[in-house]
């Protein structure tokens, strides 16, 4: 069975102190596997897209941690395994808490295995064969080697007729604003679907518009099929069709923060190649981002009706 | 010595995986025990009556681990232990959330113990000598049986002269809005003191009115000596002797509320068995129940003098 | 890609307190999925087959955490998915303990789905396409449906000309000797692999003789193909084509001993899909149940390297 | 319902860092309600005596999370509750490690509560009307008020008729020799049933025979009707009648041997109130000894059937 | 090198049950040291100044446990080892909770090593080599002997020119009103810096007035150089050369409000050693104040970038 | 105050999974601070040594939770701090296991921090000023730069009078057998005491003999004051003035392993540091080594009363 969506970037292991404590004073961490491209991967197959995540891990326990971790939520899993011994299993430590002190995260992620990934290692042909594809700005910003590799897929997706999507996502700790600028304006020539955040389209295109102005402009620049520009809690809105829909955020009790984007990235693309018009598709997105905030880890294990009911009723609380 | 209370019904095991974890990736459970009609005989106990909790359970270390867990929060237990193999220990799994995830309830309860549970197997002279007996509309929800042994209970009760307490507890996972009307009200004729949930009323008797009319309402249709009236965050009220006290909620920084409505029954009861009027007798459910709700699990493991703290100060943080 | 084997079966949650704790005072219970014939597909995959584990669940958090904690391991899952009220999610409680405490298994898992899975609903021309074909005397017992179920499974799979292997795996807390023998001698017909512990063979074929006989007895009396008799540490043996060829175990520090003979199964079955003699099969399976034992949980999460280090050298200790 | 045992004497909160931690790097402690004469009292009531613990505590959290960890485990409890802001809590800090490391104890017993008890606050009826009373030198070594209140106790009990039995339970951390000897030869006029251990005996008694020599010896300068000499892993025998019987220890894989003696202690007198023999009752204590070592906790958590199973065969391992 | 501050005053062990359980129904506690002076002198080490906590201890596991986790948190500890049996290491019980229950805590710290400290066996030299020299209203609430010796030390300190600093820290638990008064008034005349809250004020000296009044009063009655009141999360102001400075509280998530008024003392102290004004040196003790209730345990484990962050952008959230 | 020995080398963040939970499979990791050469000081401090461990970290959470969990042990840390991008925090995954699956260890330590120290960033004159300076075959391994720091310092500690000691601790992961050769055959030079395991004789100097041979070879050769040979479990031997003194290793229940070897070597230099001849610093070594292997995680956290009681009577277990 083909796919309707592949994603392909890196996922690390995700390594966290418990209750609020500190990374300096940790005694233990929790242990889960975490990327933007994975993150959205799952999103997409929880409400019901048949998904696949691309990459190439090391050929050790800890890149076969990662690869199980992904399986369990549900999405397939197609790994380069690599036992090249000059790479590595990227990791990042994260460190939450509420207000004044924020969240920290240490990035540990140089060399990682998948910075060395060549499109021609890579299953092109199930790109091709899928619905869609995507993957984020991270991707590039990653290695001069993924940066050719991303455009190639992304290149050879919109060729082969597959929906290309990608979220710029800005990593301000991997690369420079000039650099991310660059690089991702390359990258829309070959893209469909944009989803951005109005941060980052400040941070790296300098832009000062609002988000609706961003849309216009950015769509006919490149020639989008769509435009999703991301507020936080301010909500999204997406150009389409030269329409703007726009689609406010949940009230959400935030347990983490981490992979909201994510979240609402996949479920606005199972939604629309569900079938679903771009006004449903925002509403989806958004309840399942407002989920994933309740949820530990960087993941949206949802169920779909739990959105369902969220998207309906504004809360999933079931009675008994 | 004999009781002051005689509670009647099911408890479980408790199974939820800790901070906000889904059970759908959970690695582990907390597992504690849970029941409506045990968690109001532990606050009745906390606030000073003698207390026993009346059941049946499977001779399992399941069935020891739920008496066990009971009989630490101070209570008594009157168990008729069973070795019927197609009996078992019933369970429920119990997923906590924030907005808008809510909370989610995995009933696995068919074929407890105390579904077969008849009158003559339990020490009903132990209800007679008590001062009150209490189950809940869960209790007959559970089999035939039970609803056939908890209505000879409430009578063997109400004709040796022992207060009867009825909470409706309406559980729509369990049975429908019409089964629960024909069963409850025909309980209604031997119960002395009514507690209902405003939700419930509106769900099983279609009742339309305040919360004031429907105390009004039943203590003139079924005679009863007391009717309370739950509103949630709204407070609560209490018709008797023709009159109407009014409670509000205490604020409280939840962080499980299952097990609320318990806290405030058993309280309540206790207060009333101590001599305290209907108003003392209110304030002190409300307090019990907002201390419960900053306590993890069903029961209000509270002391006395925390809730005349909560009573009287509003709260019972302690200097150092 | 078609399936090198195919496994039928129930898979439950396995709830366990940790370090020795009683389930009598537990406070939290380890959380695994775990089940003869899901084990033993996991250490066929680890030993390199394509494997599918194939059941039927409840549609519930529950049933998904099955579901996920086996594709975890890497097995792919083929799962009849269902809402019915009436079954459930099978579970049982395990307490490890040493000598002369042994281990206690509560079993919880009547009227779990997998009781009512047909023919009809199952994929059976996977199993027709499959290498081989795999279940226990464990689904049988479970119900009427499943004897005939499995019954129907298996002889579909010999018609198909896949490979069928059957471990006897008696459970005398599931149904007695008598009827065991009975259904199992008529599964029996169409088994080309059998596996049995001597115990099982003393407990429910009376059989008296010791594990060479019983091979011989057996392959002469039902036409195997191939009869491996484990006798637990004191080694293996397997009858085929009229030759006995033995297997002592390895030494082992066991920390859970549960599904050792799980391991031992998928690891022999996986290597006899790859071409192996018996001789050598025996020998992985020997090193996989060893290295089973080093492991808690149910599953084998062994890699190929680790199983030849053991086979090799006696021991899968990596120098630093 | 009068009791078969009562039992005096103090009760701490064990705290204990996991996993073979050390406490001076210790990041979380287990708490566990520990002390000999509580322990005795478990042990006795799952071999079915109905059983009492009598002490005195502080009315803390701290004091009621050692009474509900005692209720928790099937005994009642018989607290004399103070306000006394000069006494506390014991408590003691409990390091478990195997070879050369050893078991290492930080006790922080000084000033409990239970060093004020007197005979007039203590319901000194409940023991005249239980079957048997019992306590250790570990409760006269913790001040001289109980020096004086356990003798009160012991003689009031023989007086009444009820059998009286002492563990000598030596503690050089808590008195000297000298002072030990002098105290507990004082007791042993008032003991019906002495239990002892050789290495006690060498330490205090400065005794230099074996264990047949000393329980004649004890048996004739004190009149005892019972004398049980312990050997540790060496087995016990007893004196009764002019009698020696012996028993040896079972085989055991321990992961806490604190209470070792006093589930001996509790089998043993449980055995004898129900009217068991000498030799039975040994072999049951020796049974519930060795179960208790698998046990983590100082408390023998066992079941009648368990202990049954060791003593008829070996082993309570049970069958799947 | 010599050191910038030396604090002095006792650390307990802190035992906490996690996750809002409770202590009666506790199962494990959290470990952690835990005092005001070596709260405020890691404060103040990690706001720059090097620091030392000085003190008496057990010479056990225990006393270890403590010095050891001071020591982590980067400053200096120096000790007096005792091997006097007669005194103990202070413990506390913690109890966190929200509305309405708030936090309990029991204090066991009767007898504690430090009690016993006299100046001789204390390194004096140290604090008269030192910059400045902190203690707070616990130290002479202690015993007799911390009075003398206190008083000693704030003697020795000022004489030798080094500044002295006090915080009232008002414990209603160890010592009444008219005790605390009489006792630290006559510390205030060798006292250079005072912090107070106003709530201790009202409390301790019946003061009436507001707390710039406070401020002015204390300033002139006892010829502060400087005074600071503290209002909780009404913010502080300071009186020096005769002006007042105000300071609002940050707006913080709270997870543990423990140690609040240490964290602010410690980076108080260190701001001024460093040279800031009084104006700078408030708004880092409120910056670390608010950081402090985010981290779990009495300690401000912040680092000096968090702190120049929530000083200088109202927050530390580090952008990915 | 001057040191008794400094030690140089990397430490990293050693991550575990508890209770032999796979790598592969973990959900949560123990975190500790873990190095050969940090092991080594803190079994020395453990012994009365002053000891300060130096090295280089990254300024960030790790760096500084490395840093302060060797302060905990009671070493001072003399660290370079860098804040370098392209140096990183060195970590090691480790998975203990019994028979026959053994432990497993995936390094992740390339461009650790450490690998950049030159001898101008370290404080040599520290070195200069101690009586011990040691490192092992491990920091060469590290990087070219390592290489040629740490015979600088070697060289250093010889010429100002500083006894040299060095452990070969050769890591087949980090480097080939003729590579360790050449460069710890150079360091030999400048090598006063050199400790070897007969293994890494053999893996690296193709070493035939035996333990006695062995350090009579590499003592004429490279003119040793003292050469110790290790044997694991076979014990250890010295050569010393041409004499040779044996020890047997103590009998030990491990539960981790690592760290033995660094244990035994700081304990045999703090001995010799005290003035303990030969045989007497051996058998502390030995005992000081059996601890370690009861203890988790790299570090002997003995105390001197522990190892003189193994020295002294086989065991440290502490009566009651
Ligand atoms: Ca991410
Ligand atoms: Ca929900
Ligand atoms: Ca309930
Ligand atoms: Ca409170
Ligand atoms: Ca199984
Ligand atoms: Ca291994
Ligand atoms: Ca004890
Ligand atoms: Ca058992
Ligand atoms: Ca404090
Ligand atoms: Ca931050
Ligand atoms: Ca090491
Ligand atoms: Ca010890
Ligand atoms: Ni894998
Ligand atoms: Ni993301
Ligand atoms: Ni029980
Ligand atoms: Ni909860
Ligand atoms: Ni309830
Ligand atoms: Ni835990
Ligand atoms: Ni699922
Ligand atoms: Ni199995
Ligand atoms: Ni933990
Ligand atoms: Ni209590
Ligand atoms: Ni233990
Ligand atoms: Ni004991
Ligand atoms: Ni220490
Ligand atoms: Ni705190
Ligand atoms: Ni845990
Ligand atoms: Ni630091
Ligand atoms: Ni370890
Ligand atoms: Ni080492």
């Amino acid at each position: 069975m083909s796919d309707d969506l592949v994603t392909f970037g890196e996922t690390m292991l995700r390594l966290s102190p418990p209750n609020d404590e500190r990374l300096e004073t940790a005694r233990e961490f929790e242990v889960r596997a975490a990327g933007a491209e994975s993150n959205t991967a799952i999103a997409a197959e929880r409400l019901g897209a048949v998904t696949t995540w691309m990459s190439k891990l090391p050929n050790t326990a800890l890149g076969h941690r990662v690869d199980g971790g992904l399986r369990q939520y549900g999405i397939n899993t197609d790994v380069v395994w690599t036992d090249d011994d000059d790479v590595r299993q990227g990791t990042y430590y994260l460190e939450s808490a509420g207000r004044p002190r924020g969240s920290n995260v240490v990035y540990d992620r140089e060399d990682a295995a998948v910075t060395t990934a060549t499109p021609e290692e890579l299953d092109v042909d199930r790109i091709r064969n899928a619905q869609a594809f995507y993957t984020t700005g991270i991707t590039p910003a990653l290695s001069p080697q993924l940066r050719e590799t991303a455009a190639t897929l992304l290149d050879a997706a919109q060729q082969a007729g597959t929906m290309t999507a990608f979220d710029v996502n800005y990593r301000s700790k991997l690369w420079s604003p000039e650099e991310a600028r660059k690089t991702v304006t390359q990258f829309f020539q070959v893209v469909d679907v944009l989803i951005i955040a109005l941060k980052d389209a400040k941070a790296i295109l300098n832009y000062e518009g609002d988000a609706t102005q961003l849309a216009h402009h950015l769509a006919s620049e490149f020639d989008f099929k769509t435009v999703v520009v991301t507020r936080g809690d301010q909500g999204a809105l997406a150009w389409n069709d030269n329409v703007i829909h726009e689609q406010p955020a949940f009230e959400t009790d935030t347990v983490d923060a981490v992979g909201t984007g994510d979240a609402f990235a996949g479920a606005f693309l199972a939604q629309r190649l569900s079938g679903a018009d771009i006004q449903k598709a925002l509403k989806y997105a958004a309840a399942t981002a407002a989920l994933k905030r309740t949820i530990p880890g960087d993941v949206a294990t949802v169920t779909k009706p739990e959105v369902d009911a969220v998207v309906n009723e504004g809360n999933a609380d079931i009675s008994r």
